[in-house]
């Protein structure tokens, strides 16, 4: 399929884009640009580094757009449009491919960030992974029997709860140092709590919901589509 | 203030709301209606029947509305209007004041379901409380110079991160052992979860994501306002 194209976009799972690029070298031409839509950056670009022929010119997208909802139905004609793409070039990235790539997504509507790709992983565990693990978890703590009961702010908390399956177990392992620290973050903060509570300490339990309604403030019109 | 009055609704925290039963009683005339507005219902009735002479008539009430705003500003003038209300009568309420403070809700446009005030603290700490101090940890959670790359998805899930800090305090401690049991069963998933990343288990992942996302299904068109 690839044969011949001036431009490669691989998009599907994060271990099927690294398997991907130890396939497709063999059939593009001196100079092709290839990048890809994974929702994990670190091992993407290592594999390319790794795989991929040094005529080739790979350089790492994540177009940060979507819902929890997936297949064809979903489909959005405007999807990308106002939204954010982060691009993980490093110090071996053709500076072409880069403008050609950056070009592509701005064409789509698209604000586009550079970052670099260990860090854009550290980063995405914390704003998007850790928030998807925690609505997974809260949902399945609610008993099925109280679900009827449930208000707009249980169904706001857990609607990226909603997201596909395979999506997020692939996320989670390709991940998996950084989100476990978020993990053992959010446990920690958890555990804070509980022991405020058990102590009926009102002062601490004030404090650490100011601090959180502060840090949460930050986010208001912040946040990107 | 409350002289002379027919009906008595007592808003404020859950402990204030148990201060003012104490007080009250010996300023209303035999037959007056006294009812609540307290976010936990469990300590307010206790209260009632501890604190208000036989001849005042009180029934528990739960109007679920508002937001994570607080304060005169973000007054609504049909707040009430579609939202459900829980109302806690139990075997000692006066059937007359049970329907008036039903009639009452209802004609600002509420919903009203009837339930016994120990299962309501019970719900409520999972459909309601729980989701709120998970929120609040979530946020805490994030380093604050990640916070400029979040999405629209983790601003979602921690909305009720907004709240007010004296209510929320109020409510973790006046409910605290439903809460507490809510919050370890939290910790169980997420520490299910963080066995499952490191072990690279993707099948019980797949597992756990998709089990969450069929129980979440449920609450799509079911939440109340």
């Amino acid at each position: 399929v690839v044969y011949g194209a001036d431009l490669v976009i691989l998009a599907g799972p994060v271990k099927v884009i690294a398997e991907q690029l130890k396939e497709v070298g063999g059939y593009l031409r001196r100079g092709t640009i290839v990048t890809d839509v994974g929702s994990t950056k670190g091992a993407i670009v290592e594999a390319a580094q790794k795989f991929l022929p040094a005529h080739i010119l790979f350089v790492g997208s994540h177009p940060m757009a979507g819902s929890e909802k997936s297949g064809v139905a979903h489909a959005q004609a405007d999807l990308l449009k106002g939204a954010a793409c982060i691009m993980t070039p490093n110090d071996k990235t053709n500076r072409l491919a880069k403008e050609k790539v950056k070009h592509l997504w701005e064409s789509l509507g698209m604000t586009v960030r550079m970052m670099d790709p260990v860090q854009h992983d550290e980063i995405l565990a914390y704003v998007s992974h850790l928030p998807h693990i925690t609505a997974f978890s809260l949902i399945r703590s609610i008993p099925d029997d109280f679900l009827q009961h449930a208000s707009t702010g249980l169904r706001d908390s857990t609607r990226l709860a909603g997201a596909s399956a395979k999506m997020w177990s692939d996320i989670s392992t390709s991940n998996s140092r950084n989100l476990l620290r978020g993990i053992d973050e959010m446990v920690g903060h958890l555990s804070e709590l509980r022991k405020a509570i058990i102590d009926k300490d009102e002062a601490a339990l004030a404090t650490y919901f100011n601090q959180a309604k502060a840090k949460r403030e930050i986010l208001d019109g912040k946040a990107h589509g």
